[in-house]
């Protein structure tokens, strides 16, 4: 088998083996239930609200403000569906993006269909930002939420995520932010930025799958979404999965502590990367904004190209990449998120994420950016469409 | 330290080691997420489709009946709120019992207060079984669903699930029962019992933490809870948490192929554990049925004696023990299932739970009964109502 060049760390990441050593002895050792009253129970105690400080460290937050659920997708569920539910008295009205992940755009669906809500979808300029002046005319009285992601998953855009808790706040509206993507990749000083509301997801950052948080600011009021027993202060039922939370905690501390340098590294490598593909690969288009991007994605549209079949010719070289978000591969839907930033049909469903980790090296990215050459060359050999543009029949739909 | 004796097997169990080793490689090694195309990705898929196909296998069910959740509560969430989302064109009201787990009577509290849904809590006898002419009578045209425990995971009683079931089948209305502490311990043909739903959880049976699914027999039209990607064939969304997955087929495999030895024993264990307090300490009152009783399960009350105290003097032996659910330790309000089985204020609070594993000896057992005869010799002799009582000044509760 050929060495894996594993470059779709957005979908998902490596267990940092450090991670995997802290978590072992919760299983078959320190197994008790943290609800009971005996030795090894309070040993299983004890690691939550280590784990619990070390995330709100990590944002600056109180360890009572962080919650943990089952993963990304949860917490978006619950910061929705029960912001909607507790704050129903005041208004309907929810704010959010045409960009989101599924577990807002779904959940948002949800709540319009069968609760009645009112869900207004910001649209996003070329490079995915937001436009604030559209937010602040979208607000009503009515507006009880307003959900903006922090880094988007798919084009790694970073969103003005300070400017839009400001006008949150100003209007006295609950504020959160999917950071599933952004949460250990830049700093999140969740008071200086006005988040009231803020969900992660463990196997993101080198932690385990299956364990996530929603932050939750002391004085929001909201509701539990899974009723049950009365673990985390009553507010999320079910017996607490010590060792997910262990090495998430693991995790936190480490991407946090190797932020600085390893952004630094991967912001490197990300640049070179676009820029080599940028100069070598005719009739590409980098998408997301060129700087106000996640440190480790790279994301480009190759025109006469099928995304699909490019993934499989790369997979085919031990090249581990994407063509939009894991959650939705499979369908043939073009992503969402290219058509929101304009992208035609055919564009969209061209596109190549490549999003890196620590363990990137200059050689991985040299290797992989050959052959995405080779293989684009390859695939546009095949297409008659790009036949028709290089007679001049056609023209580029990339400016 | 003292070697410690773990009698708490229904708050949660030691994660076997070989579950731990079948989840080890899916962390560091093989951590792609299972959405995506390339190879080490597909590794993930076919380990949960192996894991999906071992527990539906268990249950007689089809590997397509399988969703995997976070635990037993969310599955328990699950069932009923979606249930009455998808359902609720036919009516609002749902029949439960008075003993079922807090994570079905508040989601019942919650569709109640929230949602407009009429719930229905039956009885239990005095030894904690559902009256089945309740049932028939509690039935109208609006019952959407009926959920009752298998097992209850205080007393250990065993409910008659294929006599519900047959009545819910009669009265075309749907079935869900929470199998949290049964599946693994007992045999469950979901077809033969005509269960519609079925909620566990992997902690429970030498599983890991932080895993459960939802059974859902084909052709019920059930909402999704969790929304987002299209992750369990769009039905509950989130990364998959692949270890966890792993882990619980192979503790499911292992439950199922030792259950006949391990169960016998269990019973054995339970019955001479139940047979010598009986004898030895006075004044006490076995909770739950006789037989019709989980494998391992002991709850005894014994008058004049606070639980929460007892269970503190056993912790000191090294003795891992339980006063009721371990959810609702902490909460000084009695057992609801205590109450509920005709138990007065006094004795409920008295009461204690053993659950035994495949690991526990007679020595253990013998060792547990010794310590609480003298612990609860102890505590009487500090109770002033305990003096009153041999004083002849007042009488006992328990007959
Ligand atoms: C009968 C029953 N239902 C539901 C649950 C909840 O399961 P979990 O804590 O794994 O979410 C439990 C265990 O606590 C239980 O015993
Ligand atoms: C932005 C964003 N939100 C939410 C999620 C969902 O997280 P999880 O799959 O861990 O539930 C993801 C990842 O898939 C994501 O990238």
């Amino acid at each position: 088998m050929k060495p894996m060049i594993y470059l779709d760390n957005a979908a998902t990441t490596k267990t940092a083996p450090e991670v995997v050593d802290a978590m072992l002895p919760y299983f078959s050792e320190l197994y008790g239930n943290p609800s009971s009253i005996y030795t090894i129970a309070g040993k299983s105690k004890e690691a939550i609200t280590a784990s619990r400080e070390t995330i709100a460290g990590v944002l600056g937050a109180k360890p009572e403000e962080i919650y943990f659920t089952a993963g990304g997708s949860e917490a978006d569920n619950w910061a929705l569906k029960a912001a909607f539910e507790a704050y129903k008295g005041k208004g309907n009205h929810i704010i959010t993006t045409k960009i989101e992940h599924h577990a807002i755009l779904h959940t948002c669906e949800y709540l319009e269909k069968e609760r009645g809500a009112r869900i207004t979808y910001l649209d996003v300029d070329e490079d995915g930002v937001v436009k604030l002046d559209q937010l602040e005319n979208a607000i009503t009285p009515e507006t009880i939420l307003i959900s903006v992601m922090f880094a988007n998953n798919e084009i790694g855009t970073i969103q003005p995520i300070k400017e839009i808790g400001m006008i949150a706040r100003e209007h006295g509206i609950l504020f959160h932010t999917d950071a599933v993507q952004a949460f250990g990749q830049v700093p999140i000083p969740v008071d200086e930025y006005d988040i009231d509301m803020l969900s992660s997801s463990g196997h993101k950052i080198n932690g385990p799958k299956g364990i996530g948080f929603l932050y939750i600011r002391k004085g929001v009021k909201i509701r539990s979404f899974v009723h049950g027993g009365a673990q985390e202060r009553k507010r999320r039922a079910g017996t607490e999965n010590v060792p997910g939370i262990v090495g998430y905690g693991v995790a936190a501390r480490r991407a946090a502590e190797t932020m600085r340098e390893r952004t630094q590294k991967e912001i490197q490598l990300r640049d070179y990367m676009i820029q080599r593909i940028n100069a070598e690969v005719p009739n590409c288009k980098l998408n997301g904004h060129p700087s106000r991007r996640l440190p480790n994605n790279v994301n480009f549209s190759f025109e006469f190209v099928e995304g699909e079949s490019l993934l499989i010719m790369l997979d085919m070289e031990g090249i581990c990449a994407s063509s939009g978000s894991a959650c939705t591969s499979g369908s043939l839907d073009p992503s969402h998120v290219l058509l929101a930033i304009g992208l035609p049909h055919e564009i969209a469903h061209g596109s190549l994420r490549l999003t890196l980790s620590d363990e990137t090296t200059k050689e991985d990215i040299d290797f992989t950016v050959d052959k995405i050459k080779e293989i684009v060359k390859k695939l546009r050999a095949m297409s008659p469409l790009y036949e028709d543009f290089v007679a001049g029949k056609t023209k580029s739909m990339i400016q």
